[in-house]
């Protein structure tokens, strides 16, 4: 049996369920709400020592890490959907964009995320001093440190300026990369579509969706004469079942 | 054939020659001076959009990211000392671990790597102005924005200490792994050791030598019983052949 332990707006949680929606696979849902800092708590640091979502149970196997959860589920399941291509340099490409989706978009993606707008907008479910208790319960240096610095400082303006740079110039690696598609690693639907689709989704509900627009990104959206056909989002999208909140 | 483009302290760089003496593959060398800028050359950023060393040429096919690249190798040379567990949970592992190289360990040891005893050194090496000119050349804003900052505000003593405090739980984290070894990724040697070891080799020459002493990481130096042999370092770097420079 497989739990996810999961969050229903966290991207790196989306990249797995639409795995599993594509592999259609069936999984038991534990929603781990994040902006209540429930994963923090030991009860789930002990599964997830990062104490990030999300977490896949695979039968008491325990997997952190969504990059690494989607390639086991390629390993366990490979016949359920293939997402991964034959073609070794395919293969490696299909790697580049799952990577990619973390160091590039995941970190960008979620400075843009938590600017000043988010920040008042936490200030409304806990205060301050609440936000930081919960920093300072984190066990992961990387994730405790980050929110005690955003507490005190915030996110600049120009941090914000950078990590839109960033996205910018990734998007533009993705536009070309789809030129050659239709999908990220040529001609079929792997992984690397299913890591960037949700920070696709989320690049278009931040405060710069003009950097995502067709006319500036005809590739992903299939094109003015859909030469490709579908480009990221649509497929998967709409086969996502609505996760089971518990 | 491999063409290899890397540079001869480059973290990421032994990776792959380790990976490629691990399983005796003959490889030709170009060495990229990243401290002459050399990466940030049109004709190599050609090849490696990301402006950073190493990058593999395999009969024409263009590979880029480091852990790609290893994955890649294993991919194409499955028979040549096989570094990847059959078993899907430990393949997980070691995936996680390789993951962990690049978010954890490379990130954090580049910023202790570039305190302000390197910026003296870049400083007698070529002027202030001839590396904020560098840094304006290179295409990859991750990289370029970064060197930018630290040219203007260097790399700050709280920085530092992040960096160290993250590396820290890094290395907690691998020696909870090693306990179970005598590998990260349990009974073989695998990409993750790879991956790790170049990390680990390099903080030990960094400025906090104690964090990583035998007396605070056992498993990691093989246990004062010496319980499970060789630990990470050792087996790889007796191994490796002196990279042709050219």
């Amino acid at each position: 049996m497989l739990r996810l332990y999961h969050y229903w707006s966290s991207v790196c949680s989306q990249k797995v369920r639409m795995c599993l929606a594509e592999k259609g696979l069936d999984w038991e849902s534990r929603h781990v709400d994040i902006f209540a800092f429930e994963n923090y708590e030991p009860a789930y640091t002990a599964l997830n020592p990062k104490a990030v979502v999300p977490t896949l149970d695979h039968e008491g196997k325990v997997l952190i890490g969504s990059n690494t959860i989607l390639e086991y589920l390629e390993d366990v399941f490979p016949n359920d959907t293939p997402l991964r291509p034959q073609d070794p340099f395919a293969r490696s490409t299909m790697r580049l964009w799952v990577y990619n989706s973390e160091e590039l978009a995941h970190w960008n993606v979620n400075v843009c995320s938590h600017n000043l707008r988010h920040a008042k907008r936490m200030d409304q479910r806990c205060s301050h001093e609440e936000q930081m208790a919960a920093a300072m319960k984190c066990p992961n240096p990387m994730i405790a440190l980050r929110l005690k610095r955003r507490l005190e400082v915030g996110v600049s303006v120009d941090e914000e300026n950078e990590a839109y740079a960033k996205l910018d110039c990734l998007l533009d690696g993705m536009e070309k990369q789809l030129a050659g598609g239709p999908w990220i690693a040529g001609s079929a639907f792997t992984l690397a579509d299913i890591a960037m689709a949700p920070m696709v989704n989320r690049i278009e509900v931040l405060t710069r969706p003009e950097m995502i627009a067709p006319v500036r990104r005809p590739s992903r959206t299939g094109g003015s004469a859909s030469r490709h056909g579908p480009a990221i989002g649509p497929r998967s999208r709409s086969r996502i079942r609505t996760p089971r909140i518990q």
